[in-house]
């Protein structure tokens, strides 16, 4: 993927799978010619370890897969998350659960992203609906990762994955990137890889390179050895989730459509997200007060954003490719839960204008 | 585990990792005297996939774990639930993310439990606080799996799994168990493995058996056949979560304690309702109007239960060992989310009837 | 102190006690040297006596103690009440009840500041959190007690009195006194002490003047000689405690931060203020909508404005150190009660931005 | 007095004061005879600590005083509250504040009761409004004393002290007396005064016998000695409220009069209770369904009976002769404090029948 080179991606590591078999094959041809490094491995356990080892060398680090890898994929994940590695892992939605719906989208793994690996932890899920989206949150995803030291998961659904669109690619320095905060400690002094700075940053030291640290997935002190002290527990447990969730609001990246003066309002993502975006466009010409806020960060959930601009509203639909995953986390966000409706398909066919349509019509009391 | 063998447990595979391994150390020895099988399996992916196969044959199949196991086992666990293959995991929650605190128990697994595998899905579990609740849900989770042809997760923690308490083992009979309804088809008739009978259960036909058939883990028809047609996708996916979140009334297994004239209520579940129901007796002394309800079944959650239960509740304090998994769902619960607060503790040290007291202390407006 | 200097002290009598001590020492110093008067006494009951002798004769006085001599001190101040003499006198706090902590800080006198002493009264009682605070409130406490006839406490705590901060001093002139009301009642005529002007306030004559009239302590005519005519006994309780009360709102003297538009109220005063304010910036800056009303009047306790800067607020805290004395007046102020908290410490350690945030993440149900 | 005898009182020291006098006097009498000490000491603090010291060597021990007498004593009383010295200290109430009314009575010093010492502490305080009811509290008052280590506070109104009335006194035996709990610990063994034994008391030791050990008004040990540390500060300061404020529920004593219909509620006091209770019984009569909750127990505030009392109550009425102190404290307990009113008179003259008939008039809107 264009936006991953551009990001300065250094190695990848995948299975293929559909729906994102392409990326794998793109990236196979494209990254030994920016000098990265390429692996297919024998699974996707191993696929996203490989990322982990090679995150740790110093390379910025991508996998890719699909619903059924990123479940493969959970423990490993845990992993990072506790040694606070970066990485980025691409997970094209299919139809779920199990092997599914391989050739037909759907939006399903919404909450597994948030919740697959066992024990309390925070993680970052974005997404987009456009290509040019997905250009941006991708490197956006590198660059949180690299800040936070932290996985993070870019959901996509199969139809953004699958269409043609024009994407404009900007200049090489025109969005700025993240590197890697390496540490300033000399030589054959102590590098304690869990020590905070004084801004909370956590800076790493390449693995190979001039310092002997140990990195574990067992809760840990500041040299990163096992410790099972309950003080040490509990500010290691607060730190992982804290340096997500409470940047909630900072890390809130959304579009928002004539939310201004909306007393009707859809909030949608990913590719459900176009379809949304098109009733608002077209209700507007008739002169109804609907608007549309489209989502590109699920997790953290940015609750406030949506309790913010929903306050005024009548009625707040949730459009969506699931059984209402993120309609969820809105009800739990917003001050009138029960004017929180759903719009979805389950069906593994796209979402259209017209379905969510009739689904308004409906919730408007004006019946089928 | 003696409730698992009075359940009728043909076969047990697993991978031993604190603090499950006694489960396994256990039924080495007590399974093949009572005729069955115990197979020791190379990692957690293979131990599941092992009883979903030996349940494809007819027997009563038990797996456990902990939770870096039961993240390794979330992609056969969505197998088991497109498959509807009944089968019971037991995780006994340690500390995490990753391998984190292997000899301190937390709670942090309950949405995992829920989310864990990738797709819209549905999926019981159940916990409990004593060994002789330990048994009876156990017992129960073997009857739920046969029932509904699901998987169903038994989340214990370490502290309820390595104490020592009287237990009391009810007759062989005493308990009435759910064996495995079979075909009625006869050799040679077309046997269909997902064409409901007129009560929407779903007979099945041992694997080896006379019959041939198809089990995938793609969406399928009532031939066990892939398929993607839309009305069978929305029906499949539907009959996946309608057979176990319609019935979240019916298999919401709870206790309660003095919770007729509670104004103010203790939610808690597993270790952390040994703490609070003393809370609950000592404060009762006192006059205080204080009552426990103590949820054995935490998925389907019994969102219902627990409205009715606390309409009339001053204020609802959720007592447990993570960060408000629970918490979570009860205020998506009840009418006044305000009034729900979370007694925890996250630092591997198990939460005491006097931690309570100094958080109710403070929810109350009494300060430290 | 400077500000007793600056408000015109001329006469201060007192018995050294930790953490006060350094007021006398300091007084001892500098009195004598702008033409006051500096007494030693033997204890500090005497040094009440010698106070309000000195006012009566037309001096600007005041004494320093801390809570042990705050309680011995109570009989006195009754005198003082009753017979209208104005007089400062400074509690600098330490841990009680008895000799308690004394180099240790509590917030513990506020309630007795109130109800000290015997029979239906009324006080004047304002406190500081900043050394420029303390002077600006002490000049007042000066201006106050020569308005209303009344002593005033000054409730500081260790804290505040044992740091170094930079104090501007104001010119002289700059912050306007205010000055004994003399009679003007002619040498030879009847000079009735407790005879009220149009304005309701009564004209002092020195005692040593021309004027010859009584002071006492039991029920007077305004003349000043004992009366038990029930009219009179009314009146003048009323006069009491009417002149103070019912002047509530404009005797409230406060700080208030991020308040217009806060949907979480802390309220604190003395040292505690501090710690609430670093936590008010430090959120705001996260973007929560958190205020402060900083109460430098605790007593006539400014009911009506906490209850107006709290209408639409979704939680009170109130963060003092003790057991919730000032909350209980915030309860009886506000209309829901049962959303006022208490972020508190009572084991003489100085409570953090830390803490207050601790409890504040149990009071929002986020556990610990 | 009778009940003080019967309650084994064997030193008392006091100084006299109007309207208290004649418990001294009386006491100088007959408690020689029955083997007790009677001392007469220079003022109100000398005679507190006498009874302090006297307490210490396993006297039981009480002195009487009026407001003015009281102010002298907080200094004292906190430090008996701190060492946890049993004694018994009669306040007959007179006009206040400073020495007021001498020889009318009003009920002015309920709250200074509570809060007259500085730093939080806690204290009981009881009231009577007959001799017979006279005589059961200052019997209990000594019980009380005894079982919670603690100085009790009869606050008693001159009405009730200078009326006659007919009095039966139980025989010897009749009513339970608790005696000193002395410690089993040997001669030569350590004695640690402020170590709880399992039920939670503090056996105690004659000064002057066996053992050696320390007392101090400082925050201390289980030895008696003084400490700073936050740990024991934050638990002897719990120690001291909660061993009383905990017990509100047990130690409210109170009489009830036709509740059980009521929808108009009384509630009263002392002196004041009688002409409550006269009002309510003729009110009855003609057929007006009002009752009386007769407070015996003032401090700790029997909240929690007081709400159950006036759950259904159409108005709340305190009937007192103060500006209204319990009523606060009324207010502050129930549901609808907009309900409570009070019925007082603040001039020395004692509230009748007709005065409180005449603000019920007022109160149920029918006027003057």
């Amino acid at each position: 993927m264009e936006a991953a080179l551009y990001a300065g991606l250094d190695f990848f590591a995948g299975y293929p799978i559909t729906p994102s078999s392409e990326i794998l094959e793109l990236l196979a041809q494209r990254l030994p010619i920016s000098g990265g490094k390429f692996l297919q491995m024998e699974d996707e356990i191993a696929s996203l370890c490989a990322c982990i080892g090679a995150s740790l060398t110093g390379c910025k680090v991508m996998t890719a897969t699909s619903g059924p890898g990123f479940s493969l994929m959970q423990e490993a994940l845990g992993y990072a998350i506790m040694a606070e590695i970066p990485c980025v892992i691409v997970n094209v939605q299919r139809g779920g659960p199990s092997t599914g719906l391989p050739t037909h989208g759907l939006q399903g793994d919404v909450n597994q992203a948030r919740w697959g690996t066992h024990g309390d932890h925070a993680i970052i899920t974005m997404t987009a609906s456009s290509h040019q989206d997905v250009f941006d949150v991708t490197v956006e995803a590198f660059n949180l990762a690299e800040t936070y030291r932290t996985p993070v998961v870019l959901l996509f659904d199969e139809v953004v994955a699958h269409m043609r669109e024009k994407l404009t690619l900007p200049a090489p320095g025109e969005v700025p990137l993240v590197e890697r905060l390496k540490t300033s400690v000399k030589e054959g002094v102590d590098y304690h890889p869990y020590l905070p700075r004084e801004d909370g940053r956590l800076p790493m030291s390449d693995f190979g390179g001039p310092h002997r640290y140990n990195v574990t997935g067992l809760v840990h002190d500041m040299w990163g050895f096992p410790s099972t002290d309950p003080k040490m527990v509990y500010e290691l447990l607060r730190h992982l989730v804290d340096k997500i969730e409470n940047r909630a609001g900072r890390l809130a990246r959304y579009k928002s459509y004539f939310l201004r003066d909306a007393e009707d309002i859809l909030i949608s993502y990913g590719s459900s997200a176009r379809s949304a975006r098109h009733v608002v466009e077209e209700r507007r010409l008739r002169g109804e007060r609907i608007g549309l806020l489209e989502l590109q960060t699920l997790w953290p959930f940015p609750g406030k954003l949506v309790r913010e601009k929903c306050e005024n509203a009548r009625s707040v639909v949730v459009v969506e490719m699931n059984m209402g995953q993120v309609m969820a986390s809105v009800k739990q966000a917003v001050d009138r839960p029960d004017s929180v409706f759903l719009a979805n398909r389950i069906d593994g066919v796209f979402i259209t204008p017209q379905d969510i349509m009739n689904i308004l019509r409906i919730i408007q009391g004006r019946g089928v």
